[in-house]
């Protein structure tokens, strides 16, 4: 089996790849459209694309893909992220002035390097930038990025979760081109479209509550090319095949204009 | 009166606080905690603060900013990002090989960019890649930025409106130390949490529903702190002095464990 995902290696999405299939083959994309076009070509079985994160939200582009595309989603995992201060062997904390990573990561460590009196400077991701700083040498910058990047490129951990919030996950979606039967303790996501007027999301969302379907995930977004009209995203707790889960979607494809199933598949427990 | 935003002359910030306020004073400032900074120290009146976009979504670190500190929304504004490709002058469209900006930038323009041949590079932000082009002075290169930052550099703009997706709209807003009166035509920004139990969320959005009060906005978001809990968003026609509105959010008050009412402002009309 081979799984797509964005990024090179060392990214976090890499570490998510081993850490939900175990070890197996990987393909590392430029972009998230490289990653969908992959599955969709059967250069690969499965990808897995990051979705939402606990600090930065969701990831709208990957649902916009999700919708473009005609490929279902078959799991979901949940990465701690944990930034790693990386440096050249032999070189000490005290001699870091300078800390180079992708601007997500910088930012997520902002209070970390301001009180270490470390200069934040921006680089294209995370993974590479251990290779710049490996390629560079540079004794007096350290790179952020994660462990699995530092023993890829034989580096140093001088510190490691030096995140400022600890409550740092990344929600991962695995995704293939056919759906899977997802158990007893399943997840479903869904998309749809209202019409703009008053009470009308109160109204779909009651196909749920009606029939004690629990919700874990709601987030209303500005439609592309529509603007003030909105596209809901839904995740709930159970399969879309519950008889109970298919009088819900029924329901709701009474008010929706756009109804689409993303994918039921096993829910992720730690 | 004096405007706080976050970037610098240039940014998109800075022209979103120009169309809404008319000419007056500005306070540019490096990061959205200097932005509130500046006001809680009444270094100036209001700041300016960026909230959700259409393609990127919503900026969770000023939702967490709003949370923490006790100022009041007074107003919103939706500008519409246009970006501009911007070289040094006499450059033909012909002669750029590379676009400079910053990464969400570059991301917007991806298509443009990939169908012209040009290669992407990152930098700081969008207004920053202007002042390093014309510091180069590089013929081969573009910035991408907004025609106020090409025209206070004196750049040329070789083309406006190379973003991919046109409905590309920033949502910005106004925040005080002192509420406001918002008029007949309010709007009204709340955030809260709930007990993690099914229907609590169909509970909450029923003191809406039933009193006929549209909202414009909802949005669940992970808890900091508490993973698997949720924060809620919501927007709703109307201000939070209405009577009806007081009645709801007494209402809501019921079942919510945490709830805020960040401001009400008078609603952005074209």
């Amino acid at each position: 089996m081979k799984v797509a995902f964005q990024g090179e290696a060392g990214a976090y999405s890499e570490q998510a790849v081993f850490n939900y299939f175990g070890k197996l083959e990987i393909l590392p994309c430029e972009s998230f459209d490289d990653v969908f076009d992959a599955v969709i070509s059967a250069r690969c079985d499965l990808a897995l694309i990051p979705i939402e994160n606990s600090l930065a939200g969701s990831i709208h582009q990957n649902y916009d893909l999700l919708l473009q595309h005609n490929l279902h989603i078959v799991g979901e995992y949940f990465l701690r992220v944990q930034h790693c201060l990386i440096a050249m062997p032999g070189v000490k904390k005290r001699d870091i002035r300078k800390a180079i990573s992708h601007p997500q990561a910088l930012g997520q460590c902002a209070g970390y390097l301001r009180s270490h009196g470390i200069r934040a400077e921006q680089a294209y991701d995370t993974a590479g930038s251990v290779k710049m700083l490996k390629e560079s040498g540079a004794r007096n910058t350290a790179a952020i990025a994660s462990r699995r990047a530092a023993e890829l490129h034989g580096l140093q951990i001088l510190e490691e979760g030096i995140e400022d919030n600890a409550e740092n996950y990344t929600r991962f979606l695995a995704v293939g081109r056919e759906s899977v039967a997802p158990g007893e303790d399943a997840k479903t996501s869904i998309v749809f479209t209202l019409k703009n007027q008053p009470g009308s999301l109160f109204k779909a969302l009651s196909v749920f509550a009606l029939r004690d379907i629990d919700l874990t995930k709601i987030e209303s977004r500005p439609l592309q090319g529509k603007p003030w009209e909105y596209l809901f995203y839904i995740d709930f707790a159970g399969s879309a095949e519950d008889p109970i889960a298919q009088k819900a979607l029924d329901h709701l494809g009474e008010y929706a204009v756009m109804l689409r199933v993303l994918g039921s598949y096993p829910r992720f427990r730690n």
